[in-house]
């Protein structure tokens, strides 16, 4: 049994608090149960020296957890000296999957840095973090819009993210931190509101899943990211 | 005239919210006006290397800032490589201020971290992660003594900051951001619930500033601890 | 059309060239076309200090590109003080994979480390790399036998990786790096040669893909999983 | 009793050796007791980048202690690849002192940096580096004016620094190592020679100190810059 | 006795594998014995900073070995932030050696880096490097020559390298690694097919050598120079 | 013409301060001409951990400039978070050279650092820091014998060095700074009072150098050890 009563195929109750950080263009505090991550999205005018001159845009993430949001204190990052191999991981995952969804010609020769800093972690933080990516992304080109400086949306796909597993031989969604410490195998999905696949990955930790798993864990997926994508709009709308 | 017709010798609205960061031994969200740090505090039974086997405890802070806590974005310090010498000034000062708070041979051989991450920053972040930061602190020994590892409290004094301006001639207490951009002298007072004093940071930026002007700022910083300090004794009785 | 008059889902010319690194406990330099890796295994008994005295060993993958394995010279990673975000994610990809087909238990106390130094880039250098380091790995668990200091083959199962994509709307098996460049989707998988999932990271790098590509894909790297076995197979034997 | 018979409010031996460093535009090699510094002042015809076209200088301060200055070895810092906390705190307060004595607009687009090599320490460092520092920059303006680089001089103020702290209850004025080790409380000040507050860091290691104590110490500080200005103008003048 | 009955006066059998990294615009990979070093040429057309506009142009080397190069693994450079001081005092004699056969003001402003990756190592890698670094050098010049970039040949000097030692009282030519582990001298040797002398490095480990012995490893170290230079011609023919 | 008249074989003035560093064990501040470095041993009482048990001590020297001790200011290496490669060779060379001179079994378990800091720089530090070390040394020894800690001295042999080059094609004793930058060779010898060969380390930057003229700085190079030998030996004395 899953705790709280879950269902294997259930999301954790699910939150979005819009313009959370009042001073970013865009911003969304997220939760997934009690996995909240902040994502704020910061407009820059420029682009990276190699996109210098194409007419082009540019998003992408940058992700931290706060020294507490977890159960023991984690160190903090800065004082290894670098993001660590897991963090760069889930930032490059975050920005893939924004640029993604984004035509990059018509957002114009701009930048936009999606901040997703986890206040408290339980399992899922990079799936919740691109979910309410996207929220603080449109909440920022709304603002655009609402300037001039931008005439049409150049966000062209909506985008959410879900984690899934196999814990002891059950495929279950949305995985907490319990679930996931002991899951046979940890997948993330990120796919679009009408089916579209952005980005797998799975992995089996120690020993390989047959084709069959791989397919319930797929449709699990499908079924977690359309429940995302309604509380989504709904968020944009009030 | 200040801000929202705050008068020279008036804190900006106080809010102390207790326990949100739940995994920690203590925390508290402090909003010094549109400040806002979460200040959390995590025991470690264990101590660092050069004081071990003396049956003597430690406390330090760690302070950062979310990276759009500013009102333009602000890099993250693990892009440089290192925490910047702004921040380790901070971090000491937050270190110090509590220890000088503690009996640290009543704490025992054990280590409280006390992690101070600014959400928004409007001026005074050092002064609010101090005041806030003696909070989660009481918490977290208040969590220590119900689960019977401490018998008496370690904490002997009572311990809040605030920052105090000269700007355009006038003294000034608690400056926000756009006032400490433009202050003559800027100084932070750390003091205890009695009239101690604990730790004084007068600047005079650009001119020196007179004796008198010492005084002024250091009797404002005066009404101002006692002020916070009838604060922080109502969040820690809810 | 491929270079080469190459099908969509022909592999490239494959050549495994057994004990290449004479130092090493076991090695391979793996060829897949003009993509050419030396995967050296090392064997160290001892493991990380956070599996120490549980009986189990640990088999981990490290991965570099000679400055001038690339068309143009890549400056090398030591000069900006730590490997880049990529190099840390195949790191991690590689032992991920070899500790799927690994029973740890079987391993004893000692830890192997499989480095995978590409002396030449085109394309598919994390995929080559796993399926050579498969092979080293076997090599070296081969002269642990023979030594005398195990008893069993602790390697459970045989792994293979080869990238496929979407290119010009056409599923292709083992990209080289012109079409890599240019794919839509861009996907790597690590499979078992009994049909086993290891692991699957696919990316649409521009826009999304459909869930028919992805089972064409997927299908793809079956087919090209199952001639690599082969081949590791042969290598193996001669 | 204090080391050699020294009163309360007395400041140890003074020296100012004037150009100790012939390469430099200014120098001072300044000795409070057996604690050394070598002043050296660099004028660099630029500013930083974000000072760039506004017609003012800058002005700034590094500090280092060679391993070999205190009673057992230090390790270098550049071992450990960064400057500590420390050592960056006093950077800053060097500058920060040093410009508050400098019309900025009166230096031109120019940059001087005063480097404090610290040969021998005893105790007080950081003001002995602070007024030394200031007989370095006033060479350095001389140096300028020679040359007909400068017509005006722009070091508006006379700035002296020095340590007060309480031993054993009692407030004593310039403390050497070993008092500094076991004080209650350990001040800085940096004044002017007319009596101008520049900077005030008062630090109360153990327990706060009374309002009273504070009074005693900062009227011995006082005491103490006006006689290091009076030797600084001797030194000057021969 | 040294291994495979050597005279003390014999170079190891000597190998030069031209082009063996397809994609550099020269390469060598050399053989001394078991000591093999790939060493590819890059020409970039730009100069360090220091050096534009000046009409001149700049030859550098970089040094590295493969992790299982050597008997026992050795860690990557990167994992510890940077190379170590052997390493950059190999990378300055490379480059130091192959200026010094070079006309830079013929060789246009461009820059030449020839990366010398040592795939395994059995003493004398750094020799080899240069003596391997040079012919890539050559190539790399023949390269720009065809391509109509460069009319005149820039090198000229041909150069090669080798080491020297004193082992057991005996003077020896071009030891492996088990001679230079318990060397009493060991001298490195950087000459021209002229008898030029571009560098001497000798380094007496244990106790001083004598004058005599200095003067027999430097005529050992003519005579491997020699026959290297000899060795080189045929391999820049062929 | 040399400045002031120097002939070609000339030393500059030499200058032995001893016990410059009251704080170290042994000290020397040693001028050749305007070249001034500080040369300090420390005693610690063990040895690096790959040494521990043997019975064998260690001897190591680290190398600094001051900012200032040139003519224009140079940046301080902690900011770029790693010493040079210049500083580097530097140390591993003043630490091989002390090494050679002492029977490291006769010294037991301990540990002796030698920093050398260049407070002036005219050419020739690295040669004027052995020479000085070598006087720290030896002082550190006489303090380890009156203390009882050592009954017989474990320096072996007296060692020193001198630059030496060519400059206009002729060969010159001692380069300053200006004779330096020019040099078409510039070597350094550290040689034993005996006549011993310990490090020789001679670069011809530009075109090689002939034998004859490698012999020529060879004698002179003699010649000045000789000299400083002597200079040493009344040091010592005073």
């Amino acid at each position: 049994m899953r705790s709280k009563g879950r269902q294997p195929d259930a999301l954790r109750p699910l939150r979005f608090e819009m313009d959370w950080a009042p001073y970013a263009e865009g911003s969304c505090l997220v939760s997934f149960g009690d996995t909240r991550v902040l994502c704020a999205a910061s407009v820059e005018e420029n682009v990276p020296p190699w996109l210098r001159g194409q007419g082009r845009g540019w998003v992408t993430g940058e992700y931290s957890m706060l020294p507490r949001a977890t159960h023991a204190r984690t160190r903090r990052e800065v004082q290894s000296g670098k993001p660590s191999g897991r963090t760069q991981e889930i930032q490059r995952l975050i920005g893939r999957s924004l640029r993604a969804a984004v035509d990059l010609k018509a957002l114009g020769e701009r930048r936009i840095v999606i901040d997703c800093d986890v206040l408290q972690a339980d399992g899922g933080t990079r799936t919740a973090s691109i979910t309410g990516a996207w929220l603080a992304l449109k909440a920022a080109v709304a603002y655009l819009m609402e300037e001039g400086l931008l005439e049409t949306d150049p966000v062209v796909a909506q985008v959410a993210a879900v984690s899934v597993g196999v814990v002891g031989g059950q495929a279950r969604l949305d995985l907490e931190y319990e679930e996931d410490r002991i899951a046979e195998t940890d997948a993330n999905f990120v796919l679009t509101s009408t089916g579209g696949v952005i980005e797998v990955q799975a992995t089996a930790e120690n020993h390989p899943m047959t084709p069959d798993q791989f397919d319930q864990i797929f449709t699990l997926a499908r079924k977690g990211v359309s429940e995302l994508c309604i509380a989504q709009l709904q968020a944009l709308k009030s």
